[in-house]
């Protein structure tokens, strides 16, 4: 996964979350408790570079999205984006719905596999943050907000009406995001959005566990697994079939496909290498 | 939402169906309860028809769908339809199977959102009806039959095999399509076709009160969520992103968007003009 | 379904798994028991053969494909397959990998509909044959792990990536192909990979039921349903609708469709030709 990298230099601090690297995880915590952790014109488009540069290095093979406080993110800032954007020409509304995208866009396209950590609100953007991550761990707080229309906005943001009805199907996708009502941990646990929730002082072991466990895995095959899932939701069959052989044929002569079977046939673990 | 409407009159009286209008919301009722509600070919035009009208008319804001009686819609008729089909010519064929397919294109295509109120029997094209609406609010006696194998056709009409299963995902549409065989509303809820079914004696309530809401709320937003979650269905990520982005710059000139900001900031409510 | 077949003669033995036919239903069991049924280069090849053979026969309805013994399948064999590919040079990969996902397309565009009876592991390969199959009948021992991150390849193989986001929703596919951990029928049931399993000692008789269904049923519809279901998974809305259309036109000329009105009228059951 080592990505090309030639005059642009690695953004060296992030001011508008937190960044932790440690074991090949990377963890985002957005730091704005007091305001439920609300995102603000720099945030998203830290978010973006972010996860632009991430394939660009090679210490990265899981990533984590947090929030801090009680609340995972309450999405874009009443008074500090919706009071500003009213004020803004169509020209500048636009460079700030595409930043917006992009971010989702990048974390879809990003190799690295992403874990969202969920207690409490996930609103807005927020909520499609989550949902634009590979893996929603959610505790029992857990609840999902796609409140666009509530706000006036039409409920299809930064790739939510393309991705929601992917993952729960066009019937709940509908419900939700049309009416914008607030779906807690039971109900997104029923419709598909997330996996059986943990106790929420049981998060954070939850959210380290996976993390660990995919950044000490064959990240090779899992950034291809992840590639494909993404990039076969615009497929056809057999475009999608090609595309899996051809994948696997390389795969085929990675070295972790080699260790697999040296560790098989040696009665031993294997030593996962990411290429 | 304005439609654009030169010479075309509108249809001032439907006779295959009863048709009240009130307070933004629509209500069709198909009113044929001794042959619980079957479809002729006349409903089925009038349905197409009605549904093109509708978005170039200012006035609904909500169109709801019943049938009256203990059944919803048992679909087309078998001695007027089927025995009548049997004795066509196939470019008539063609065409009559045209007009039906046209009916849920209109359904998927109209920016109005559409609510189906099920009690009892769906059936055939009855069950594609409630299908292709935005919400099925179902009563406990619901049962669907995409029964149309049964009568040796295709499980395949009006869009059903396209709907289906990006409602309720390809397994489950493949053995309710395949074999026809009647899914009641324990069956329905688990594979995600409704949501809780409501007891028999609240259905008219919760139509009611979702159609309600639905006309009283921010409608232009409402329309674009529901134009925007039928057209991604058949979109790339990337151009599903782009879509949004350029809606959401669109609607944050919108008056409902300031208003949101308005009410939001003086504590009150906002009172929605869908604009 | 009469099809076209000239020069080339249809294989008269088999020799990598079983195969019977009776009363319009073949059914591939795979024997090779002590190895849980794993597949080898020439099973695979095999498969796709009979595949693509299938269509031109007139004396089959319905297809099943069991596994003797315990499990149902367990993939491609360590020893006889991934034991060889390390040895192989990059085209000689792809030309085995385009081989499984040749088998997968075969599955899903043949016309005849595909009964997977599943007991026991259904891993790698297996998982995703018994994924690719039109229905899915599976006792509470079934098992599947789309095991193919834990060997080091994307847990994109034959199009599992393709089809299972498809089936049960893009967050439990992401899941259950990255992680690549065994699903067992309590939780395949949970996302809709299954419907409710039988008991184990149900399950031939359940297969049976189903394949004689299908195989008495209208087997020009259940085709159609079939092939509409598949190809729709790649069309926009109004292209489909429009498929279905032409689809139901042709079928109306059906002698299978003339027979049912007569056996309604009749007060009789249809007698289907599946023409």
């Amino acid at each position: 996964m080592s990505g090309h990298r030639a005059s642009a230099p690695f953004t060296e601090q992030w001011d508008h979350f937190d960044l932790e690297r440690e074991g090949g995880v990377a963890t985002v915590t957005l730091n704005r408790p007091e305001r439920l952790n609300a995102l603000t014109f720099e945030a998203y488009a830290d978010l973006r570079d972010l996860l632009l540069e991430l394939p660009h290095r090679d210490d990265t093979r899981a990533l984590v999205l947090r929030g801090r406080g009680r609340g995972f993110c309450s999405g874009g800032d009443v008074d500090e984006i919706i009071g500003r954007t009213l004020e803004m020409t169509p020209d500048e509304l636009l460079a700030f719905t595409r930043m917006t995208g992009e971010v989702i866009r990048a974390m879809r396209e990003c190799p690295v596999p992403i874990i969202a950590g969920i207690q409490g609100t996930a609103a807005g953007a927020g909520a499609v943050l989550a949902l634009a991550a590979d893996f929603r761990v959610a505790s029992r707080s857990a609840r999902f907000a796609f409140l666009f229309t509530k706000v006036g906005l039409a409920g299809a943001d930064m790739g939510a009406a393309y991705l929601l009805p992917r993952v729960v199907g066009l019937g709940h996708a509908t419900r939700i995001l049309m009416l914008g009502d607030t779906v807690d941990s039971a109900e997104a646990e029923r419709v598909g959005l997330i996996d059986p929730p943990v106790e929420d002082d049981e998060l954070d072991a939850a959210v380290d566990r996976l993390a660990r466990r995919l950044a000490e895995g064959p990240a090779f095959a899992y950034a291809q697994t992840k590639a494909l899932l993404s990039r076969e939701l615009d497929m056809s069959l057999s475009g999608a079939i090609e595309l899996e052989a051809m994948t696997q044929a390389l795969l085929m002569r990675s070295e972790d496909y080699a260790e697999f079977h040296a560790a098989f046939t040696g009665r031993r673990e294997p030593r996962w290498k990411g290429r």
